[in-house]
This record gives C-alpha cells, structure tokens and sequence, in this order.
C-alpha cells in the first residue's frame, strides 16, 4: 500500500530534512519509526522537497509503501515512535503510482521576520532582525518576483537542469512588527527563498537592489545574502 | 545607584529563575554579566519573584545596586553578555530605596493550552493538552477565584505566614483552539497560577469539583494536578 503523510516539525534540532549518516534528521527519525512498525525492515520515505538545517514544517508531505494499516492506527503508532518535534497530521492511503515530489503542483512557504525588539522566546522560530525596513520598496520589488522567471540567481547551487519557476503569490504582511512574507510557486529551488528574503531585506534597508536586474540572464546581477534558516516555513503543497 | 530592569526570556533551558550552585539559571546568568561590568565583583539582582523550572517571562522585572553608567548603555553591555535566551527590555535609574520585590502591587500570569491538535513547534511554549475542554464550566470557576480568599489549597509549600490574597482578574478567552488564561492579583504563592489551572482542566473535564469549597480553609477540598511549567508566563508587573 502507497500511503501520503502531511507531518509538522521544529526544524531547530536537526540537521536538515534530508537523511544523513551521523545526523539527526526529519527523515530519519520517521524513517527509524517506520522500521519499527514494519517489522524492523527499512521503509524509505519520499518527501515533496528537503528542507535545511534549522527550517520548520507546517504541512510537509511524504509518500513510502508499507503493508496494509489502517490509516488512523498508523499514524497513531508513528506519533508514537517519532521525536516530540515531530508531529503526523494525517495519514491517507494513495494510488500506488502517486509520487510526493513528482506531483506536486505548487509549494508555499512563509518567512517570519521581527522588525521591533528582539524578542528571546522567538530566537529560534522568527527570524530577529531588529530594525525597521522600507515595506514600499520591499512589496514593489516582491510584484517583480511574481511569474515565470530565470532564478538561477537565487540559488547556490548549480546542479539544476533548468532554472525557469513560476511565482504565482509573493507578498508581506506586517503585523506587530512581524513582517510575514508569503510565496506560492510551482517550484522553489535550494536556498531560493531565503535568497529572495535576503534580497527583499538589503532593498528595504535602501540599497539599490533590482530584481529585474537580478531575473535576467544576461545580466545576473547581484542577490543579497542568504536569510537565516529559523524563520523560514515550508507551509503547504498542492497536488 | 539602583537600576530596575525589565527582562524576558525562555525558561525552557533554565532549572527555574532562581540562582543555584551547579544550575543554570535565569538569576545566576544575569549576575554573571553584571559581574563582568562591575569589574569581576559581584552584584546581587533582586526580582519581583521566582519563576519555576521551564516558566517563562515576559516583563520580569528586578533592581540591583551598581556604579552610575547610562542606563542605554548598560542595558546594551548587559544584552551583549547575558545568553540569546534572556533579554533586557529597558534599564531605569530608581529611587535607592525601591524594592522590585516588597513595592509590586501586582502581577499578572498568562497560562496558554492547545485543545486542538498536538503543535511540535510550539511544545515548550503551549501545553499541549490536545483534548476539548468545558468552557463554560471554566468561565463559572473563574468568577468564584476573583476577590480576597484564603489559597492555601492552591500552593504546595507550607511555610508562608499568611495564605490570603486578592485576584483581581480570572478569565479566558480561546482563538484557534488555543485557550488562553490570564490572571492578575495582588500576589501569587509557589505553584498557585499552575494549581489553579489545573483544577480548572479538572472542572473543564467535567470532574465535579468546586472552587468555593477549595477556597473555603474549613472545607479545603482536593484541588486538581499542577498544570506543567511550559505554558506559564509571567506577564506584567504594576508598583
């Protein structure tokens, strides 16, 4: 049986989604759970994308086979087994050809960053910045990002086959002095977010920063710098 | 000069606020930077009160004795030593014979509960009780804690002179499954706020117990168990 599961986590503790020797990791920690309900027989989950060292999980996603369960008992033994900074929301049984990272039709990830006073109880889940920022320049620059563009830019890594991803939500809300960015894509690649959020961050401190410059090809102009991991969410996935 | 500082922090990593030898404490970190600005000699911070193991604050608020310095500048050297988990909010010059203890003439404790699904990232911040809850029921019991009682019943430790004390405000109000309590009052005993709130989970559960009984010192009925640490917050404090 194909199962999909949607799981939360606190990112803080481990070393990134992605299973790594010596490392505690998100995937690790379910796939050591999932040995243990199938009869200690590894069972290799496939999530809709990794997330880095110090990201948090509203709503991630993850396909693996394992023998006929009832949903709602499996997901009761998994929140068993799994770290208390992990949480299954819901287990639901898929067609058998269903891929998690294949189908996925769009991703939403939010930032959470503070504006105001840095506040101690927040230090790992918002992003402290401490300072003010130009909002009007930053939501100019944010319906620029909005489409389909080149964002090789926006990534470290060179390992992509193509770098053109479609933006369909990129905005901010300001509330309290947290500022919340939100984007809705068809894609996002490695450190992209946090790129453009490091982007945004460096227009609204004033300095000259174009985001068409930086989406076109031919130029490749400069991005910021990379936005730190703690306040970035990878919030919902589409199908 | 006497300073009164206001500070914040996460007690998740603390044994409590209180200094002890061979424990890290919120009290004994902020000593150790005034330490090092009062040239290696020690200064002795005087709170409002105690918070337990995992309690966290939000104003705590405490005076000390030191050498004339700027107030901004002293709060950005103590911000600079004290650890990422602890923040001074503001630093005041105050009366010499200002006491941040014997001069409180009230406190206020917040307790936040999830009733809805378990919250990894928020599991040393909101209890996480994941069960529904009699509101109503609550709000009754609330009322009868408000005034002047007798609430020996509601702390563990037996060597305070006198159990009288006034609550000015009891109440709740619940958004998005997370039940908020706050509490203000004149004084609060070891383990009270926490005791309270978990008689009035006993009371929200159906279980019949009366807080006109609890308060009553010829009666002093069973309360329920001390909710956990996690949720509290100490949230202002009035001379």
């Amino acid at each position: 049986m194909r199962y999909l599961i949607t799981f939360s986590y606190d990112g803080t503790n481990y070393n990134g989604y992605q299973k790594q020797p010596d490392y505690s990791t998100v995937q690790g920690n379910i796939e050591d759970a999932l040995y243990k309900i199938n009869s200690n027989n590894p069972v290799k989950i496939h999530a809709t994308g990794r997330t880095d060292k110090g990201v948090h999980a509203i709503n991630q996603k993850a396909h693996f086979d394992l023998k006929e369960m009832e949903p709602s008992s499996l997901k009761r033994s998994l929140n068993y087994l799994v770290n208390d900074d992990i949480y299954i929301k819901n287990v639901e049984i898929v067609d058998c050809e269903f891929h998690a990272r294949y189908h996925c039709k769009r991703k939403e990830y939010i930032y959470k960053m503070n504006l105001g006073e840095y506040i101690p109880l927040e230090k790992n889940y918002i992003y402290q910045y401490n300072k003010s920022l130009d909002i009007d320049k930053i939501n100019k620059s944010l319906k620029e990002l909005i489409g389909t563009h080149n964002f090789k830019s926006f990534t470290i890594e060179k390992d992509y086959e193509n770098h053109i991803r479609t933006i369909y939500t990129a905005e901010c809300s300001l509330e309290n002095n947290i500022l919340i960015f939100t984007f809705i894509g068809d894609g996002f690649m490695r450190y992209m977010v946090r790129n453009i959020v490091g982007t945004l961050i460096k227009i609204g401190e004033g300095k000259v920063l174009n985001i068409k410059d930086i989406l076109n090809p031919s130029i490749e102009a400069k991005t910021g710098v990379i936005a730190p991991a703690c306040g970035l969410y990878l919030n919902n996935i589409w199908y």
